[in-house]
C-alpha cells in the first residue's frame, strides 16, 4: 500500500454460482496493477432470497452501496419461488442507475463469424424506464396489458449520457435506435430527445436508426456503429445481439451508471452447472473492472490491464467457452496470466484514451415539461364485454347520450371496430370505448368523467380508464387504426 | 391458358417505388411456370394518401381482397404529412392476417459473414397485437405511454401456427421468444400458450428462449433454429435481424396470414432512389410469390421457382445490392434468368417438400377464458403531481381514509416511493398510487371506485385508472420494485 495515495472504498458483491470466481479473477488483477481499493463485500441473490428477503438485497448492502457508491458485482440469482423481481434489476432501480453501458470489441484470438471486422461499439441503453418497470395488468381474464412509460426526462438524460460516453472515449458517431415509427409517442419521445440533445454536440456525428433496422445493420456492417443510445427493452435485445458479435457473454462488460452510484457487473448469469469448477471466462468480469477503474479516474491501471488482456488472447491463452470446457484454460490460469502480462503493451490493437464521464445534469423540477395549455377532450373505456362490437357500440351509445360526452368508436387491439368499417377485425372481450366531448374547445371537469363511468357501469365491466388530453393545442394520445 | 385447370384470382398491388419494379418480375416468373393466376390490379400507398385517403388503402383494394382472399403486394409508401398509419399495417389489421413469416436461408453465392453456415429458418411473429396497436397516451406533459396488449386467444392462436407451419414443411424444432422474466403477464401470456399448444405436437422438439437471448444465439450459432414463434415487437427486431445473416432485405421475403386472407409482399420498402432504374434486387418479392404459390397449392410451381432461383445465384447472376448498383445484373435481366432456368434443379441446394398449411380452428366465443370466480381487489391511480412522493402519499391518505380502500404505496415507473423505501429513486411528475380494498376478501363495487376518485379529485390530477382484479384466486397484476 502507498500511503500517499487515497484508498478508494468499493462494495464489493460475489454474487452466485460462478460469480465468485470471476469476481475474484477481476479482483486480484485490479490489486496486481497496485489500484488501492478498499473492498467492502456484501450479499446479494439466492442465499438472501431463500432466507426470506423478497428484494434478494440485504439493508446493509443497500447502506455499503450508498457510502461507497460504487460496486463490482458478481451476477445474482432469483430462485424459482423466491421473490418476483430480479435482484439485479432492483438494485438498478433503488440507485437510479439510468445509463447501462455494453462495449463490445473484437477482440484477439476469438473466433466469431466477424473475427476479421473492425468492431468496437458501446451500446448505451437506458435503464430504469420502459417495459422494465414490469406494471401490467390482466384486463380481462384473456387479455393482458404492460405499460410502457417513457420519460421526456428519462430520455434526454440517457441521449445526453450517450454523447457524453462518446466524448470521454474520443469517439465521433452516436447513432439513436427507436420504434417512433409505431410509437410516436413513446419511442418517439426518444427520438425527439436524442435529436434535440444532438444539437449541443456539433463535433460528433449523429443520426436516428429504426430499431429493427439497428438490428438489421449490427449484423450487416456493425461497423458503422460507435455509440448507439436507445431505450430499455431495445437496448436489452440490441446489446445481447452485440455481445455475440464478439465472441459471446465471456467476453461482455458492463456498467450502469446514475448521479450518484455506479454498478459494474458482467452481463452473463451465474451459469451454476460450472460453478466451483474454475472453468468460466473472467474476461467480462475483468473488463467490467477495467470500466469501474476508469470511472473512479485511475486511467494507468484500467488501460494496463486492457493491454494484458489483449496481450493474453493474442497468446492463444483462452478459456473453456472459447476451446472446449476441456481444453480450456482454468479461470485462475488465465487470471495468473494476465497479471503476468500487466506491464506489456499490444502494438496491433489499440486502447482508447479515456477522460472522465462527465454526467448530466438535468433541470431538477419533476414538471419537467410545462405546457401553457391544457385542455381533457376526452376519455378512453376500457371494457371487458362478450357482446359484438356493434352491439357494445348500440348499448354505450343509448347509455351515454345525455352526458357531456359522445361516443366516437370502439375499437379492438388498436383497430377501430364500431362504427363498422367493413374489415374482417377479430374481437375478443377486450374493448376500447373513446368518448369525446361535445363542445370544442372543452375542457371536462372530473364530475362529468365520474357520470360517464356511472352510467357505463350501469350495464357494462369497465376496468381500465384513460384521459384524453391536449397539451398547448397537440393531441396526447394517438389515433387508431381506421380511426379519422 | 389451359382451360381444365382453374384460374386463381389474386389481388396485386404494384405499390410504391421499386414496387412495380419487383412486382412485374414476381409476375413475369410466375406466368411462365404456367401457373393460371387471375390479377386483379390494385392501388394503395402513397398516392392514395396524398388523394386524400388517411389509410391510404381504397375501398376498391379492400373488396378486391375480400373477394380474391389473397394478394401479392409492393412496399407501400406514408408519405410525411399524410396519415398517421403505415398502409402495410393498416392491411394486415383490416384482413386479421395474425401470422407474419419470415423464412430465411443461406442462399448460393450471395456472400455474408454467415456464407459458411447451413441457416434454414423461419421466424413466425404474431402480426396484430402488442405494442404495434399503438395506442398511446400522453400521461403528463413529460411522459408518455404505449399500451402492450397480449391475449391468451391471440397467443394461443400464433403458436398453434408456428407448429402447423412447421409441419407443413417437414421441420421438427420450434422455439418460441419472449421476455417472460420480466414481463409476466404480457409475455408470459406467450409463453404460457407456447408451452401449452406444445404438447398437442410432441413429434416436434420444443423450447422457450428469452428474447434478448434469442438475438444473441441468432448471431451466434442460428443453424439451431428453424422456426422461431414471437410476439410483434419481438418478432420485428428479431426477424429483421435473421434477414441479415443471409445477405440483407433484397433476399427476405413474408407473408402475412389469416383465417380468411393471406398477403405475400417482401420485407423491404419502396426505396424511391432506386425507383425506374431497373437495379433492384427482386428476390425477396419472387419467393414471396413463392410462399403464395404453396398457400394456393401449386407446390410443383412453386419448387420449380425456387430452384430456378437457386441456380441463378449459383451461376453468379446478382444484383446490384450484392455487386454494387454500377455492377450488378439489371432488375429485368435478373428475371429473365431466372425465367431461363426454370425447369433446372440444383443438387448441392435442398428444396422442401410442402404440405398444405393447416391453419389453427380456436374456440370463436369472445370470452376465451372464463374463471369461476373474480373480484376487484383495488384500484391503481395515476396521478400527475409536482409534489415529492411524501407529500402525495401524506394527502392521498387524508383524503381517502374514511372510504373503503386504502393507500398502499405510490410508485414511480414500477419502483416503490412511498411509503420511503431508503432507495434514492428519482420521481417526475407521473405517479401510480395503488389502493387495495380494506375487507378481505371482498369485492369492490363501482360506486366505492367512483367515490374514491371523487376524492382524490378534490385535490390532485389524475388521468388513468387501472382495476386491480383477481381471476380464480391468482393476482391479475403484477407487484411493484420494492413492494412486499
Amino acid at each position: 500500500m502507498d500511503a500517499s495515495k487515497p484508498t478508494i472504498p468499493v462494495t464489493l458483491i460475489p454474487g452466485d454460482g460462478i460469480g465468485p470466481e470471476v469476481v475474484t479473477a477481476a479482483r486480484r488483477i485490479v490489486e496486481a496493477t497496485g489500484a488501492q481499493i478498499g473492498w467492502e463485500e456484501q450479499r446479494a441473490g439466492a442465499a438472501v432470497f431463500k432466507e426470506g428477503m423478497p428484494s434478494g438485497v440485504p439493508q446493509e448492502t443497500i447502506e455499503s452501496i450508498g457510502r461507497t457508491r460504487v460496486a463490482l458485482k458478481g451476477p445474482l440469482e432469483t430462485p424459482v419461488g423466491f421473490g418476483e423481481k430480479s435482484a439485479n434489476v432492483t438494485l438498478r432501480k433503488l440507485f437510479e442507475t439510468y445509463g447501462n453501458i455494453r462495449p463490445v470489441r473484437t477482440l484477439p484470438g476469438v473466433p466469431t463469424a466477424f473475427s476479421d471486422r473492425n468492431i468496437d461499439l458501446v451500446v448505451v441503453r437506458e435503464n430504469v424506464e420502459d417495459l422494465y418497470a414490469g406494471i401490467e395488468y390482466m384486463q380481462t381474464p384473456s387479455v393482458a396489458q404492460a405499460l410502457k412509460l417513457i420519460s421526456v426526462k428519462g430520455s434526454e438524460k440517457i441521449s445526453r449520457f450517450g454523447f457524453e460516453y462518446a466524448r470521454s472515449e474520443g469517439r465521433t458517431k452516436v447513432a439513436c435506435a427507436t420504434k417512433a415509427n409505431i410509437m410516436k409517442l413513446s419511442e418517439g419521445t426518444m427520438k425527439r430527445a436524442f435529436e434535440k440533445v444532438a444539437l449541443d454536440y456539433p463535433d460528433i456525428e449523429s443520426w436516428h436508426v429504426i430499431v429493427d433496422n439497428a438490428a438489421h445493420q449490427l449484423v450487416k456492417r456493425p461497423e458503422q456503429f460507435e455509440v448507439l443510445v436507445t431505450t430499455n427493452m431495445n437496448g436489452d435485445i440490441l446489446s445481447d445481439l452485440t455481445s455475440a458479435l464478439v465472441g459471446g457473454l465471456g467476453f461482455a462488460p458492463s456498467a450502469n451508471i446514475g448521479n450518484e452510484v455506479a454498478i459494474f457487473e458482467a452481463v452473463h448469469g451465474s451459469a451454476p452447472k460450472y460453478a466451483g469448477k474454475d472453468v468460466i471466462n473472467p474476461t467480462a468480469m475483468i473488463l467490467s473492472a477495467v470500466m469501474m477503474l476508469r470511472y473512479l479516474g485511475l486511467f494507468d491501471e484500467a488501460a494496463a490491464i486492457e493491454h494484458a488482456v489483449f496481450v493474453t488472447l493474442e497468446s492463444g491463452v483462452l478459456t473453456g467457452d472459447v476451446l472446449g470446457y476441456d481444453r480450456g484454460t482454468p479461470t485462475s490460469t488465465y487470471a495468473d496470466a494476465i497479471i503476468g502480462n500487466l506491464g506489456q503493451r499490444t502494438e496491433a490493437w489499440t486502447i482508447r484514451d479515456a477522460k472522465k464521464l462527465v454526467l448530466p445534469a438535468l433541470d431538477p423540477a419533476p414538471d419537467y415539461v410545462r405546457p401553457t395549455e391544457r385542455n381533457v377532450v376526452g376519455l378512453d373505456v376500457f371494457v371487458e364485454s362478450p357482446l359484438s362490437a356493434a352491439e357494445l357500440g348500440a348499448s354505450l351509445m343509448e347509455l351515454t347520450h345525455d352526458t357531456r360526452l359522445s361516443l366516437k368508436m370502439v375499437s379492438s387491439r388498436g383497430t377501430k371496430v364500431f362504427p363498422p368499417t367493413g374489415a374482417m377485425t377479430e374481437t375478443g372481450d377486450h374493448f376500447r370505448c373513446r368518448f369525446i366531448i361535445k363542445e370544442t374547445p372543452g375542457d371536462l371537469p372530473d364530475e362529468d368523467v365520474n357520470q360517464l363511468l356511472a352510467r357505463i357501469s350501469r350495464r357494462h365491466r369497465w376496468m381500465h380508464i384513460e384521459k384524453l388530453q391536449e397539451f398547448d393545442g397537440e393531441l396526447g394520445f394517438t389515433r387508431d387504426q381506421g380511426e379519422n
